[in-house]
């Protein structure tokens, strides 16, 4: 089959490998009909995540069609439409058991971690897909859900809600604000409002991303190259700050702006992939009551973000700005890796 | 009357002063039978903290009997004996009708924070006391409760229970570690039974108290000196970290320790008093799905501690070490800020 | 002043009474400018409600402006424009510590409970009105609220979001039922999607009232007079019933088909009002796991649903079917009671 | 081998049977070394369970000792010592995978409910027995937990705590009753402790076993019989009621006395297996915010509780009264159904 291959820092090409193999009888193997490509794939080809060795097939979204399953495989079929979560949860251990399914441990004796596709074993970016523990990491697609809004379950609509919208804490009439509007933080923007959110404030210095994160359910913008940023968004508020301020960005400016913004009492929620420490004014902010959170998505809403999406109570279908076949997975790494300039947002890359 | 005045850094004296007078219609005034000394009297003292200005009788903690109520107090009356909590909180801004006592705003213009009380206000080391929005910040003490135990609900029980077990999210099973052995961290070990922890570890330099802490509900200690403490932690658990990390000394150093040894999907709690930035490795944490908190106390939970305090179900009556009379104020201050040598919790300073 | 006085079963009268006075320092008193009528005013003119003694002035939702305010009233002014809540609370007792507003204990010595307008003291049928404990009772309206929106966060609005939705725990995603679609009902149907309801539907016997209910936010709707009403109800959810059944009717048969159709692990949420006992088949139900609650409104959200409708968030408007003056009110009485005919919601009364 | 085997109401036998066999790839062959008999085995032995059918062995309680492991069980090895729970759940039906095991779906196609040992499958009672799903039902016993100890994790504790403690929603400070203190009982008397209650009244008929509940954590008791049994429980509260009343009979008078002693707020959380229909005078209890839970143990605490049973947290060895062994199984419930003669609470019956 052919897949998008990395090797090395830079290096990377759609190219021939061996099909997938069912390897333990809890596997399935998936034809890959959707996948698409995320900001932490470019990262990985900077050579920042050094755990991700050459040879590896990329991508950990997908959409598929089951064409073989393992012998311990009862509650799938072949020919089954699944959503490929981006995370692997054996289903046993005992962070499992507590639903922390990005902590997975596997099994005794194996070592791992939640997020394995396209980082420890290959990815979605290919025709073929091994999925390990497949029945718990697979989920059904309703009739009437397509492909394109589909994908979007596999990773940045549950990150955007459950890192950001419940880690946050989100209920009903607090002002949340997002600092940052890339897919992850629109997911966010866009789930804000099952826990009731009053206002959400887009933040961000992109101002076509601001303009969109409106249509996702922001109901005000803030610059935030703007001088009185801060002042602006409290001019939004009670004159406090905001309930809940999500960073969704993944730098020290970033979550110092949500450290500032945020009211007594209220939360930080961290979604942004950080490369670097950030300094924390606790001379300050002890007696603020704050609580800061931050995580790696755990899945454990796919299955209920995805009725809500089949229910069409999601504008999901937003998200998708341009369109690709996998042979032309050179050409959407490109547009997606030049997003500011293209507005992509999810590019889609579908089988035909 | 006799009040401990504060005359700036370095300086205080046990002084005749003015008595004092009922100010609003919710004020009462009440005859000081009980004051204790905290860490943070110590801490302006050493004029840590500007806002204190000169002439401030110092105290935040107080036992007393009512003496005079204003005209809006209907259910207090002269004679009640009651706990004076070291937050105020007029029960009727935006902060206080949600619980966060310690952030109330007072009345429409006016300013101010929860603690107020030998800060911005006068104090408790005093033989009489003015208690602003009275009916909202003392609790009547049942039969059978002693000054010496009622007094250690004035502050450092709740924040104990709230910043550090209810912040720290305890639950049923929970291992818990508690960095710091003095009052504070005391209270939040013997008040982590509460939420069913199932191990509590006493993390300190000092292993006289160390060995104190088993008397609070310690099940384990740990020598934060020791090279190895981080092994010895997580020899603890189940290999993987502890639910739940209290911090209760208030430096980067102890901090660090504690996002060090907490598990993913953990909590970190702080309840230290801190006076510099720490420095957060976010670019490893970001992925462990920890919650750090920090407040200071809003004694939501004052009367449900009393009422546990009555029924005899936490130790409390160990934390009083040294008893002082009013008159020997400079005294019970020279033992308790020699706490390490004379081995003093908490100093308790009553009337006769 | 004028105002609408209870003589007795089924008699009433639009007469002339003595005005209000400031009786507390803790009351003010309000000069309405629109008030509405409850069903349970209805039910009180059939004697149903015998703690309500002839002489009495009915209703107990308002909106108005203070004229007056007693010696203790510091945080409300003469000229505020205000809702008054239906529930009266003294922000003191041990029920009002913990939020439990509906079942405030008064002062020491006094006896009361939560609703006491128009039931034990005079209500908001009239010109003037005193309001006890103002402080922790009346709400100031932002600009940009009207009246007609305000007045239905003095009961309704709180009622159906605190009692059913609430009570009835509802998270995001859940399918939601609601049997009845009077104004609570519908204020539960519109605002279950704050908690992030995927389905909403609107269970009643009337054709115009299940139509109306779609305006309100319900996705789907059954007649409960249909014979199959509980397979129209399971095809609506995954064959296995609704996450939360919400009774607002207030009879046995009503209550019954909210067990019927409420799935293992479920809630029932009760809020109507009722007159006699149901029985419940336990012998069938242990099993389920499902949770049972009920109760009076606590007021503890009207602030939040007073920003919620400002943000315009609540089709809050759609509520006031038609309008009325205070001199009027024979009339407004008249309409509403023939709802089913006239297809009222809400009346307004209003000053001019 | 020999197993107790039920013959229709009224008669059952220890007898020789086939041993059982592995059937599919997730099931586990297990050596019972330790069971006991719960009070529904003598429900079905009276002939009140018409699912259980003649030629079923009973039990659902056991610890044991893994001797054979199907395909593709990757968790559990031959040798392992197990808790078998009484709850068997597939982990991947959409009960199972938000914790409701007790109404596990099974696998498509398949029907059935959590509790099936001795009731839909053969069960514990026996000197084998198969496991269906076991690494979601099995749980390895940690050195140091007795048999004894162990096998009250199997059922009872799981049972009094999620359903008594959880379901009643228990909270520090609180006053709890449990009316009944069979084992069920005593165990969310055992467990109340774990969420803080202050005061803990257990409420019986039996003089024993009122004075047995104190060992187990009861502070205070109640006879049921005394005619001013409300007046007594009253006293030891604020004069308000109960905060949680736990129902652990199964009968409508009991019922009934919890709906009666709660305060309002509060909880009744029903634990008890009821056999008819009771009365719920919701004319009176609507307006008194009040939440009725019920349900069948779900087992997701079973991990957590095991762990506070090995730290020393829980006086579990209390319950066992009675010593047997397998082959004294007919004695063991001659002793188990003369409970109020013999003042059995667990009868151990083990291997040797």
């Amino acid at each position: 089959m052919k897949a998008l291959v990395y090797h090395g820092p830079g290096q990377k090409s759609w190219e021939e490998v061996p099909d997938p193999q069912i390897q333990a009888p809890t596997d399935v193997i998936v034809r890959v009909d959707t996948t698409t490509i995320c900001g932490s794939d470019l990262h990985i080809l900077k050579g920042d995540v050094p755990s991700v060795e050459p040879g590896r097939i990329l991508g950990h979204e997908a959409v598929g069609t089951i064409t073989e399953i393992g012998d311990a495989v009862t509650s799938l079929k072949v020919g089954d439409r699944v959503i490929v979560s981006c995370i692997k949860s054996c289903g046993k251990c005992s962070f499992c058991k507590t639903g922390l399914y990005s902590h997975c441990l596997g099994d005794e004796g194996a070592s791992g971690m939640g997020w394995i596709f396209g980082h420890l074993i290959d990815g979605t970016q290919a025709e073929y897909l091994r999925v390990p523990y497949a029945e718990n990491s697979v989920y059904k697609i309703p009739a009437g859900v397509s492909d394109a809004d589909a994908v979007m379950l596999s990773d940045i609509l549950p990150t955007g809600f459950e890192i950001g919208v419940l880690g946050g804490r989100v209920k009903p009439g607090d002002v949340v604000a997002v600092v940052g509007t890339g897919p992850v933080g629109l997911a966010a923007i866009m789930t804000a409002g099952l826990q009731g959110a009053a206002r959400v404030i887009a933040i961000d210095l992109d101002a076509n991303r601001r303009a969109q994160a409106h249509k996702f359910g922001a109901t005000h913008d803030v610059d935030s190259s703007a001088p009185d940023w801060k002042e602006q968004v409290f001019a939004l508020t009670d004159g406090l700050g905001v309930d809940v301020a999500i960073e969704a960005v993944g730098i020290p400016a970033t979550f110092s702006m949500c450290t500032q913004m945020v009211r007594p009492g209220g939360n930080v929620a961290n979604v942004g992939v950080h490369g670097k420490p950030v300094e924390l004014p606790i001379q300050d902010l002890w007696i603020h009551n704050i609580n800061i959170s931050m995580g790696l998505v755990c899945t454990r809403t796919t299955s209920m973000l995805l009725n809500l999406v089949a229910e069409k109570k999601l504008p999901v279908d937003l998200m998708a700005t341009h369109h690709f076949t996998l042979d032309q997975m050179m050409d959407a790494y490109d547009t997606f890796s030049r997003a500011a300039e293209t507005k992509a947002l999810k590019v889609i890359i579908t089988r035909d």
